[in-house]
């Protein structure tokens, strides 16, 4: 029997979500957590790799096991073997043909940078610290030549091993609260470091320090014309989309929905 | 020449405000900071003390100096010297007769209570997480009682060293947003802990636990008639009230409009 799940966690003390030796990871503490309620040795599949101090709002994973328990029951007992960070929010039977890599359909992130002159004290674990400030104007006028289809070359990862740089952005957008700027994306797949390359981009044309077009940099495919990678830890995985045969709650597409 | 000063912090990684021996404080931190910028020994006052894992929004502290500078400049030295998690947000020159503690005319607080079945992943240092159904109505029919001058015995730590229990209540009311529950209090004066047992009264009063009125509870200046004391990390300290002539900024009544 295979059952697919969502996970919340809050990153900053993981390497991230992939199993490592010798350093903790998500994987570790949902696999662990799974063998102390089932006796069975456990292997999950999941949606995406995280990097560390990345955190997650709906992160899905799937396992297979040969225990019968109530949906509710297994929630229940997952979250009480989890560490603090952790928290499953929602498990379900899936067909045993269900991957939760394979059948996803779409990715949402958020990335959120707070621009003020003062440093963050109570959220600095959960944004990109940016003083100087930013001309939110100057990043809409641009932020659409994202959208579409395109070879992503220019914001990927030098350590990037994904074969095919063409993705495809369906919705990319800022939610703006405060001194609080959130960058929320949606692709069918994403390349290594993609988000954060991509907001890193558009904070220094924010700021003026990159006058190139996206447009030019998309086009030109080269790593050097777009901006700096953002830290990990203003960025938010939303969580994966699938058919909607598949009973899973769908993520948020802003951040804002989930923290109101 | 005297200076006053606001300071926001978050508590988590302190002992407390208070400098003490063999372990980190607010205090210490400010002081060494003072220190670094100033080369003169610093002795700072301040408005109250907050337990470990207490925060502040706006705790006020004073010093004398014999160093001219720009009060902007002072900030940003300041600044540049304090840990991550302390951020000064003012500082003016006041007269010699000003006090932190013995000017503050009142106090407000927040206690943040987070009501869910589902434990706080991203928060939780900043709540108290109360699994059971909370019934607010039961609260709100309660919480007037609270209101002006009463003695507060029955809300006071076996610790607690101040000479007078009878306090002034001018302010206390709940703000609601989604799972979390909000205690707003403002007093001339508090008792130690006297915010955290009064939040954990009325916890259980509204999980039922707890059906003597608060009105008998202040009579009875009796501790064991009031509930738990409520862990710290849900205590945030707003700040102090002074007089209009003090021209430090008043803080918020409500965390709601700190963090909107």
């Amino acid at each position: 029997m295979k059952l697919a799940a969502l996970i919340q966690y809050k990153g900053t003390d993981y390497s991230g979500f992939q199993r490592q030796n010798n350093a903790p990871s998500i994987q570790e503490a949902i696999e662990d957590a799974l063998h102390i309620i089932t006796q069975e040795d456990c292997k999950i599949n999941y949606a995406g790799r995280t990097d560390a101090g990345v955190h997650a709002l709906s992160q899905a994973f799937d396992f297979t096991t040969n225990i019968e328990r109530d949906c509710e029951d297994w929630i229940k007992g997952l979250n009480s073997n989890l560490p603090n960070s952790l928290l499953v929010t929602q498990i379900i039977k899936v067909d045993d043909d269900f991957h939760s890599r394979f059948s996803a359909l779409a990715r949402s992130y958020t990335y959120c940078i707070y621009n003020s002159n003062q440093k963050p004290i109570f959220f600095a674990d959960y944004v990109h610290w940016e003083k100087r400030k930013i001309d939110i104007t100057k990043i809409q006028n641009q932020i659409t030549a994202f959208k579409g289809e395109h070879d992503f070359s220019a914001f990927r990862s030098s350590n990037c091993n994904s074969k095919n740089p063409t993705k495809n952005i369906s919705e990319i957008n800022l939610s703006i609260r405060d001194n609080y700027i959130f960058l929320n994306i949606t692709a069918n797949a994403f390349l290594q470091n993609m988000v954060r390359i991509i907001a890193g981009t558009l904070v220094d044309i924010g700021k003026g320090e990159n006058t190139n077009s996206i447009k030019d940099i998309i086009l030109s495919k080269d790593r050097t014309q777009a901006g700096r990678t953002l830290s990990s830890q203003g960025l938010f995985f939303l969580g994966p989309h699938y058919d909607q045969s598949v009973s899973l709650n769908t993520p948020s597409k802003n951040i804002l929905e989930f923290f109101n």
